[in-house]
């Protein structure tokens, strides 16, 4: 085990100066492009970030730290973001991002104070007991999956462009 | 066909300050995890890229440029960056990054003036003919596909500790 919450805290506090550096300023050919039907664009992934720092993360750990007798995590609907209107720029969702992940760090340092919390659990809805530990982690990789999917939908745009270098490139094999 | 060199540019531009908002300041924990024996840690990335400013892409688009009778690609080892002292620190190599990748495209803007010259080609030791467009198509998704490996290095760390997550998480599918 790897887990340590202030490492973990190094990650997610970058997370949002990260799309901002790689982000704002490119031209929307790269923020719209996807990688077919029913998959996400940039500002699609974006969403889905803001919508987990609203619904999922902070929501999820104060169950397992109410320690009462529900200890259900609440329904969270992974694809909300999709059905809402999307009209703000890249940018102003970035800013959002910023702002709702900053408010969460907040709370989890008022709300965590020591290592024996780890061990306290809830209960998934597919996966039953799980640890806050576990769910601390998760936050983490699922911050890095999602810029690994930012990454990968952009680079699907130079697929062919690449011509015979495609199979040097790592990040086209899926 | 999508390359576009403004576009190619705006990529490539970024990916020094995305690297440093990721990664300046973290721990070292994160800068020197790998994926097992033989593979490298997110500072030997680094180090790669570094290299490839110095060795691999402005010599192989100017051998294309030149338009003259030997148009084979001059070597470029890919490991050549591991047999060096790595002394540095992080902060000290993502500086360096920035400053070759800045002279780079300083140079790419002085060699190329019309797109007339995206059809010039060189000769690839692997590939035999290959054209400029597909030369500056590949810098763009070698600078993604590496940061793709950088997160998924740093995911690495946290395998065991996502626990029952484990399976939702894409970065982790390898």
């Amino acid at each position: 085990m790897n887990f340590n919450l202030n490492e973990a805290i190094e990650v997610l506090e970058r997370t949002p100066q990260t799309l901002e550096g790689f982000l704002i300023g490119l031209s929307d050919g790269w923020i719209e492009t996807n990688e077919g039907e029913g998959t996400w664009n940039v500002s699609e992934v974006v969403d889905h970030l803001i919508e987990g720092e609203k619904t999922n993360w902070i929501p999820r750990i104060e169950v397992i730290l109410n320690e009462g007798e529900n200890r259900s995590f609440p329904p969270f609907d992974r694809y909300s973001h999709l059905t809402k209107e999307a009209e703000s720029s890249i940018d102003q969702k970035l800013a959002e991002f910023k702002k709702v992940r900053a408010e969460s760090l907040a709370r989890i340092k008022e709300l965590i104070g020591s290592e024996e919390q780890f061990e306290l659990t809830g209960i998934h809805p597919a996966f039953g007991e799980v640890k806050l530990r576990e769910l601390l982690s998760t936050w983490v990789v699922h911050d890095l999956t999602h810029l690994s999917q930012i990454v990968r939908v952009m680079s699907e745009r130079y697929r062919s462009d690449v011509g015979p270098w495609q199979e040097y490139l790592g990040v086209l094999k899926r």
